[in-house]
């Protein structure tokens, strides 16, 4: 575990050491490039590919941060998150790698495809009402009764150290950036581009994507405290969650700007890069491509990294496809 | 224009020179891994993504062998093609890289979108009834008026020495391999498949991948001379076209065997690389990894080189979740 407790703790030095602690765990994703994308944007992009990451997105840094970071005598007792998405999958794996159990608490009307995955990576589900009383009540059971660690999806320190591992791979493999662009939810990837690139590269701008239909970061940061967004909804279903204190540290001190796009936006450029990138991603990856469609001059001339975070879809409810 | 005529002139001196020729127009495409696609087939698995090259097929690199070994003579009246696949967008590409016209030759009942992409890449199209008949005589018709250079999409020598140079990037991509594993259509991959590692790597197996549905190479495999499909009907549509005298050569010599698969199993591996790898591709590449699941035997414990040739896939119509 790492000796820290709040976001404005974390250092350089902890990234480094969660790249060395995950590296055997992860991949160092590619990065891709592609003439007719900068063509279109008058900008130079530069896609890291976190959609190739182990269990499909990057959350599987921050995961296996907090994982490997435990004594042996934690670790025994497993890990625990309540999580109906991406950050479930990626702590399952990372436990699974460890040979520890991960306790999920997931709403019983989750997708049963969701659940399946979770269980495909040894996950152990518990179900609870699909509301936020009954997910907090199971959560506390399961945490008493097992003495599994909490790993929160974003708002842990661990967590925002080993999304931060992105951007320092990113500056070994990308001669120079002006920007660098991701989509943000809760924050944790975009807290930890800022933890890196504030220390690493203080001069290169730091952009966070959202849906106009779930814009409380780009109203968070406008109005310069935490605003939760009141049941947002939108396609880009990762994007959901609110900002905590410690993503929030790292928002409001070093982003550039929020910017959004709308939904048929996000669809459109999430088409367009499944047709002239040829991978497959995310609706929240689209968002950073739709963001910069929308406001090209803010990109013009720039070479921008762009985190495509996550590839998990269900290939079967394509919004393009949906009537 | 390669000083040759047929297949069996091919040396890999044309294959190298094809390489240079090429480089500054096309990508060395990546070789992505997949542990679950390891364990899933006991083999280790080497993919070759021709999906990301220019154009997003390896016709490319025929096509750009076609066109830049013109003399500028030649090359002044362009070059002409009949096919309303991935060779008439490469040719467009090629043509436009050079500065020279491509005429393509396209029944008029060939989807819009196929049309539009063409023009895309600055191919100049003349539509013909789709019979046979109409598009030979029509395509006589273009080639007496401009005198442009015929580059048939894959009996072409310069187009197989283009092709082979897939394979030269493998070699040098991947440790070592056990064996290459491509689809088979009219040829060509295979065929400049056959051309590079003959030469270079002889003790690595070639695996030839088709459809049941259209598996003219496999019958003509097995007895020994050409036998060309009666209207074959399959989802993997780039792989309908029959071998030719040039293509025979080398599939009839040098080919470890042709391997088929079902309509359902392509499909099915199609779906499992876009779940698991993140990849667009088209219904064509997925017949090799289908090919493997479903002769499991003749791959385990190998090191595989798996050749995925292309990812223009109308996003529209996927096989999926068609009715």
């Amino acid at each position: 575990m790492l000796d820290v407790l709040t976001g404005p703790d974390l250092t350089i030095a902890h990234v480094k050491a969660a790249h060395q602690r995950i590296k055997p765990h992860i991949h160092c994703t590619p990065i891709l490039t592609s003439s007719y994308m900068n063509e279109l944007t008058g900008a130079e992009l530069f896609f890291k590919c976190e959609n190739f990451q182990k269990a499909g997105a990057f959350k599987v840094r921050g995961a296996s941060n907090a994982v490997f970071g435990l004594s042996d005598a934690m670790a025994e007792k497993g890990v625990a998150t309540h999580s109906s998405g991406n950050h479930a999958l990626s702590l399952s794996y990372a436990a699974g790698r460890r040979g520890i159990p991960c306790h999920v608490v997931m709403p019983r009307t989750a997708p049963e495809a969701k659940k399946a995955a979770v269980r495909g990576y040894g996950g152990i589900i518990t179900e609870c009402e699909p509301s936020t009383t009954s997910r907090e009540a199971v959560f506390a059971e399961v945490h008493e009764a097992t003495g599994a660690d909490f790993v929160h999806p974003y708002n842990d320190p661990r967590v925002i150290a080993g999304q931060a591992t992105c951007s320092l791979e990113m500056l070994d493999q990308i001669d120079t950036m002006d920007a660098v662009i991701a989509p943000i939810g809760g924050g944790g990837m975009i807290s930890g581009t800022c933890l890196t690139l504030s220390n690493l590269a203080p001069g290169i701008e730091i952009y966070a994507a959202e849906p106009d239909q779930a814009d409380d970061a780009a109203r968070s940061f406008r109005a310069g405290h935490i605003i939760a967004d009141d049941a947002p909804n939108t396609i880009a279903d990762g994007l959901k969650v609110p900002l905590k204190e410690n993503t929030w540290h790292f928002v409001s001190q070093f982003v550039t700007d929020v910017l959004t796009a709308s939904e048929q936006e996000i669809i459109d450029a999430m088409k367009l890069t499944w047709e002239r990138m040829k991978i497959v991603m995310e609706p929240s990856c689209a968002v950073p491509l739709a963001t910069i469609l929308r406001n090209p001059e803010v990109f013009r001339g720039k070479r921008v990294g762009v985190i495509v975070t996550g590839g998990n879809v269900d290939l079967d409810k394509l919004p393009w496809t949906l009537g």
